[in-house]
Formats: structure tokens, sequence, C-alpha cells
């Protein structure tokens, strides 16, 4: 499974591909950062963000991509980058048919370090460590991707059982309705 | 001037296509809806908006785009919905080189009817005037991209003369200090 993280930004977007199945020992196949100018009008942001994610989608060819969720809880000039990256990034994916799941940072942050309230350098150091890197990723921007590609590969398994189990109880209710 | 008016949405994005110069009658060109089904996912959804769009400005060729400005303080859910569609629409002008301007709704307000504070039905009302319609275009998104499109060419001349000016200005400082 090859999972390609997007951690949404417009002046940071931070990628990283990584490949394995729960259970296993993951390997990073790619980590970097789509980087616009602040400077440049919102229209040619976007573009510039849609070329750095088609490169690596070209490169790369995941099977899966995992975005941050993004809430407008937070700064409100963020999080409008924020959520128009991640746009750019999803319609990317949609485009060329592969499947998108969302994950909260605190989903992220739970499943790299065990603590869905864990700091930057934590999940930073569970990254290295996990990917058997020499150093944390930088900038934590591209961290954060791979501990997105991280999240989604385990928590994959949890929720394919979890549509297994709804499709069979649908089945099975259908067939109790219709016997 | 041929401007594309855009409010974004992702359920309902309202694409209106008025042309005409300040000062002078405008013509309708073209008004309708994108929709996008809620059942679907988010991927799919900005990818039938961008489809959408491209066809738009495939079959109308506008030479500028305006599109609302998004502010958070509203819904959450509602507004990054409304975001991401904006991203798109912005996107796709980019790849066009079609500039891209973003009005917010008061200003769109006050351009079409006069106050900023006026109500769905008054901008409805304006925009059958101005554009000389037999009825007010449904739904009240349609007629919101047509108002967006109608400020922007009622906004383009203020805007070009404060660029000039601005430009003049600079021209004359930089002179004075080269002299």
């Amino acid at each position: 499974m090859r999972v390609l993280g997007v951690d949404p930004g417009l002046t940071r977007c931070g990628i990283g591909v990584v490949e394995g199945t729960a259970g296993r020992p993951l390997t990073m196949v790619g980590v970097g950062v789509v980087r616009t100018p602040a400077d440049a009008d919102l229209g040619h942001r976007l573009l510039a963000v849609e070329q750095g994610i088609e490169q690596w989608l070209d490169e790369h060819r995941p099977e899966h991509m995992a975005v941050e969720r993004v809430f407008s809880q937070h700064n409100v000039r963020t999080v409008m980058g924020t959520a128009q990256a991640s746009a750019v990034a999803m319609l990317c994916a949609a485009r060329r048919g592969i499947p998108v799941a969302l994950h909260t940072p605190s989903e992220v942050k739970a499943a790299v370090t065990g603590s869905g309230r864990a700091d930057k350098a934590q999940v930073g150091a569970m990254v290295t460590r996990l990917l058997r890197l020499d150093a944390p990723p930088k900038p934590a921007d591209a961290a954060d991707a791979l501990a997105l590609a991280i999240c989604h590969i385990w928590r994959a398994p949890a929720q394919n059982r979890l549509q297994q189990a709804v499709a069979q109880h649908t089945a099975h209710a259908t067939k109790g309705r219709t016997a």
C-alpha cells in the first residue's frame, strides 16, 4: 500500500510518500514541500500547488492519498489557505481516481505517538523512528505529511473491517427482510 | 469587458456571465448553477465543480473572473465547502491566465443596490433591472453570480484609475529621487 500524505498549506504544502502495510515495517518513498511565494496572487499560488502535487503523483504513483482534515476554529487567514490548498490536493487525486481519506491532526498524532496531544517534536521523533531515518524530516510540514501517510496505513485495516462489518450487516438485514 | 462571476459553493455554485463597460447598459451572456451531489465524496464534488466551470470558460471565454471573497466567521461546514469551491474556480482561471478579482458580499450588494446590507430579494430585483431580464434569475446563487460580475465591471475603472495613480506617483517619486 503506497500512500501520499499531504499537510496542506499555501506557503508550505508538506508531501510525504510511505509504503507498507499495518504490522510491518514501513518505508519512506519520498518527502518534500511544495512552496508558493506569499506575494503571488491566490490563483497563481493554487496553480503552483497543483503543479507541485501533480509532479509528486506522476513520480510516485500512490494508491491512496491522506490529507489533513481542516477545521476553521483556528486563525481565519491560515484556515482559508489551508482549505484551498487541500481542495487542490483532493482535486488532483479525484482526477486520477485515487481515493482520498481525511484524518484530523489529533488522529494523526495519536496514531504515531499514542497521544492526540503530542507536540511537533514528538511527532517528528516518532516519524524518524518508524521510518528508520537518520534525522527528523524538515520542515515540520514534511514530517507531518509522512505522519499522515503512516496514520492512513495503520488506520486502513480498521476502516476496511468496519466497512466489511457494515456491508455484512446490511446484507443480513436485507436478507432478513426479503426472506 | 466580459466577466464571469462565481458565487462559490459545493452544493450550488452560481455562475453568471455579463458583458459591458461602466456607464453603459450591461448584457447578460449566460447564467446557471453547477451542482454537485451532497452524498458524493469531497474529491468528486470538487472534480464536478472543476468540470462545470471549465465548460463555462470554454463556452463563454470571459476576460475576467470575479469570485466572492469567503470569510470564515460564518457556519464552519459551509465556509470550508465555499473556500474549497472558490479555490477550484480560481485555479481554473489561473490555468488559462484569466485575472481573478475577489469582492466581498457587501461590496457586491453596495455596487448593485447602493446598500451593503441589502437582502437577497433586493439584489435579485436590481440584477433583473440592470440586465433587463423578465424575472429574477433563480436560484439566488445564480443571481448573486451575476451581481458579482456587474460589481466587477463597475469597480474595474476605479481600480484601474487607482492603479494608474499609484503607478504615476511611484514614477514621480523615483524620478524625484534619481534627479
